[in-house]
């Protein structure tokens, strides 16, 4: 039996809270969170009782933790469960500050636990099939990729205060999206952005529309484009172009209906929202932990992974400030 | 708490006893199948205790009935759970013989309990949402539906022997499922089949190959077509035009990955089969007997759509012996 | 120099003068019409002269005939153009009355002249690559066709009153093409139909809804569906499933336009009529007729291929009247 | 009549020969190109006397001239045509060099004719659906466009050498398709490059794969990318984003059929190239241009639309020398 210490019961932690209880050998023993209300529902769902951070780092029956809490907590989790010899799932990013994030992986290291980071996406059987395509040399040498995150409409604005910005709250997922499909790291990047939708949006410093362009040691190249506002639905697109043939994850829709009339042929939406769109996502990614703390694994993705993906969103940022290309790893 | 007994611990069983068991307030209390494995695996999942069909009918903590027994056992079971006063859930078809399946209806109705029949595609959200588009008037007045349903390959032969033969077996979905989008009766069904993909299936006296095509009282025409054979998945389509428009349910696929080269544009075969295709479908029926039971909701599909479809099977069956259209309900 | 004789000047006749106008080393140099203003506007087009029936069945000049007339004067004008030893383009059908069509293919034959009919889809570059596909064995043995045709509205009910009825004027197409994808003779014909869109279809002894199932000598069966009413555009299509795969000729629109918004995707109805869709494919007919004339082709489709989409026309209407499968060839 | 000349008989000037000829009122009466097979081809085409570029210019007879010519050619053939008063539709680029193509923009203003680029893009059926669906207002105000043209395959390293590169050769058409379904000029491009395809590339200093950045006064961002390689077929798309919806042109294939089997569905690659791709914008291109001359039109696009890519993708290649966004129109 694997026993687990969640830190963090809003919305994350609730997901991956389900998808531990679904699964079996693994079960929740201890939440923390400051709030009520929150925690008892993570506590009634799992039988899970409420704990102080060193109450779950210091427990001996305690194998992992999974971090769910908000960002700016991240940090000193990472480091005091590394320190009482837990092995790690954290939320992406891991922490805001580029040196943090740094610290965190070395002291992952130095205690030699496990670290896996939430980068859902790489779980989706869409994104997966992309990569295996390209593993199988269906694409033979990638040359060019083309990656389309838009969300249905922006979060609040106060949660977007303390994101980190788009390239570090949205676009990073898309940054290891790009580590994953091509196989070769990434040596520059540049981009750019604009606030389109909401005014608001610019007086706290953020964009809502942003793109950038990233080019690997072999001169492949990766563009980006992230929006914050999508009528249509949550729009996550991966095109991947290269010697041989082209790969392409399209959307998910809520049925394969077609209305035809005198307008056209019409087919609905997309799935509306992340939880919908990677439900699946995070079952699987749950169960890679799982396997993981269980022994059964490589860590994947892992602490190195999430530090690549930080650094190409610092990059970006700085990029989008200073108008030029950065490059990476300097 | 509703308390079930569960006729059956064959694959259908398996599946409606799973269903069960991730729903709140629902148990599956007695397990009637003579196979020790099949029956154990029941237990196992459920907590059921194993039992005789007297047992189980005569038990007043029991609420309710899930019949997924061989089709020969049906009828026996569904006279005595009726006059147990249990409410019922029967898979397809109700029994082989129609005077049978008559009587079955009428020992129901007589007994006052509620029955359900395992139409389980009407709980499929694409075939619910043509439906919703018909009832929306998107569609107009329906005119002509076309349902194609294509199984990957064929049962055993020996399921075969005993099956009750193509129309019964496999088209008893598609007539259902015509009677669904329809709105209207059946008057009249031509039907023709052959033997194409296994001379085995001749010897047996069934076809693999078969088509319907149904007219209803004000005029309206479906035609149906089925195969035991489909090289690319379970092929599930049905398609409604009207006066105003057509609706059309297309088929649903593992992934949503294209994949480019010299050959053209490749996409994935289709989910494989039924367990598969209409998982969420067979959740989804066992929610609303739940309800049912419950005596939130009335009866759906009910003994008079299982009886109709049986009608429609038995005369698309002497339609294709005598090579004319037959009139129903005369 | 090929020299042709057309007769009619309307709707189809004015597509076929267009055709041959475009092609080289052939021309159009009489045309026989009895109406002055259409007649005109073939002269302007091609400079040919107005003549009668026997002027130019009877000119040694002209080498050959396309019949584009109204159906009753089809018979007359092959008879007589027989004689007069001119190869023959007709359109379909090449009459109403089954056994004067037999005289006109005995007729022609006896004569030595080569025939062609107006089978237009043929020349489609679609319906041809789902042939193609077929003879390349990707289909492996063909089992099951389905063919669906729709107009987006009916023709003046002055028109259908000669026209010889729904599965004559317009489903005789279907049975032409199922024989066309079958390669194997239809042994057994199953209609039915309904009047859906218009009482006055009714009156006039027609249908508007229709559909047939059609039996070969070796099992393979097809299924037609006909509609004088499609609120989307002309629907066209053709799927062929076999013993390996399934083949499918989707319709064609007017862009490649797709628009995403709160209500779904939507993209263009389907291209309004037979001159549009089919635009490509009368070009391509009209340029076989003239290789055949010039001895480079064989008659393709040639006048068996006229008779036997008509026995099957004329077995459909039969069967709709008799409520029962007509055998055919007997 | 307008009598136009043309300059160069090769594959573009065959093309536009071949829309002219198709025309009414309008023909090719000189042709000017050194080489006598070609020039012989457009001669027995159009019945075209051959010329010297001043014969054409200063025969009072010609309206207009065609300027299809190598793009080294292409200034002082604009210049002495301005100067002799003739309208001038130029094939992209005017010129290599920007001042070179800012003199030419001048000359023709001031001497009053009418002058249109060659951007074929813009009358093609599907970009121009596009561009409507923006007018409309069903995309809203337009946030982000996504252009993808992928060729085939490279052209040969002799006609690269003289090309201007890859953002002058090739991604030209791009830029003037940004602008046209932005509507805002865009203020600052961003652009980088790799050689994957082929190294001899890289050897006289051009790019194979590209992208670039584009923002607009607005705010308005586009992504472009360019690559020299695709195996499934000339890949040209649009996709434009805004705050009402996403409107889409995807590509266009042979035929619109698909074959399913045990691999999948698969469907046709994409048309070839250019010439099979654009047939029918070519036509429209030129009969516009036939309107232009005969004073019904507006030039469109025009000399300056022509300057503007110009200046943008003389931009795109600073950009990728210095590794930084360059202001335009500074």
């Amino acid at each position: 039996m694997i026993r687990i210490g969640l830190f963090g019961a809003g919305r994350i932690g609730q997901i991956h809270a389900r998808a531990v209880s679904a699964m079996d050998k693994v079960e929740i023993v201890a939440i923390h969170d400051p709030r009520d209300e929150a925690a008892a529902y993570i506590q009634a769902l799992t039988g899970a009782r409420r704990a102080t951070l060193l109450e779950i780092v210091d427990d001996p029956q305690i194998d992992a933790v999974i971090i769910a809490s908000p960002t700016d907590q991240h940090a000193e989790q990472i480091l005091e469960a590394a320190q009482g010899g837990k092995h790690i799932f954290c939320e992406k990013p891991i922490d805001l500050n580029l040196a943090k994030v740094r610290e965190c992986v070395a002291a992952v290291e130095k205690a030699g636990v496990k670290m896996m980071i939430g980068f859902n996406r790489r779980f989706d059987t869409n994104f997966d099939a992309v990569k295996r395509n390209i593993k199988n040399g269906e694409v033979g040498e990638v040359e060019l990729v083309q990656i389309t995150s838009r969300d249905p409409s922006a979060p609040p604005l106060d949660y977007l205060k303390s994101s980190g910005g788009i390239f570090i709250d949205m676009m990073i997922h898309d940054f290891d999206m790009a580590r994953y499909v091509l196989d070769d790291e990434i040596v520059e990047v540049f981009a750019t952005g604009s606030v389109l939708t909401d005014p608001e949006i610019s007086k706290i410093g953020d964009l809502d529309t942003a793109t950038a362009t990233l080019r690997s040691a072999s001169g492949k190249i990766v563009t980006i484009t992230n929006s914050r506002r999508a009528s249509y639905g949550y729009d996550q697109r991966v095109e991947v172009h290269g010697s041989k043939g082209m790969v392409r994850a399209n959307n998910l829709r809520g049925t394969a209906v077609t209305l035809a009339n005198k307008q056209g042929y019409r087919s609905d939406p997309l799935l509306d929202f992340f939880m919908e769109r990677y439900a699946l996502a995070y079952k699987a990614e749950l169960q890679t932990f799982c396997r993981l703390v269980a022994g059964q694994d490589e860590a994947y993705p892992n602490q190195i992974d999430g530090l690549k993906a930080m650094e190409l969103a610092t990059a970006a940022a700085e990029s989008f400030k200073k108008g030029r290309a950065i490059k990476i790893g300097k």
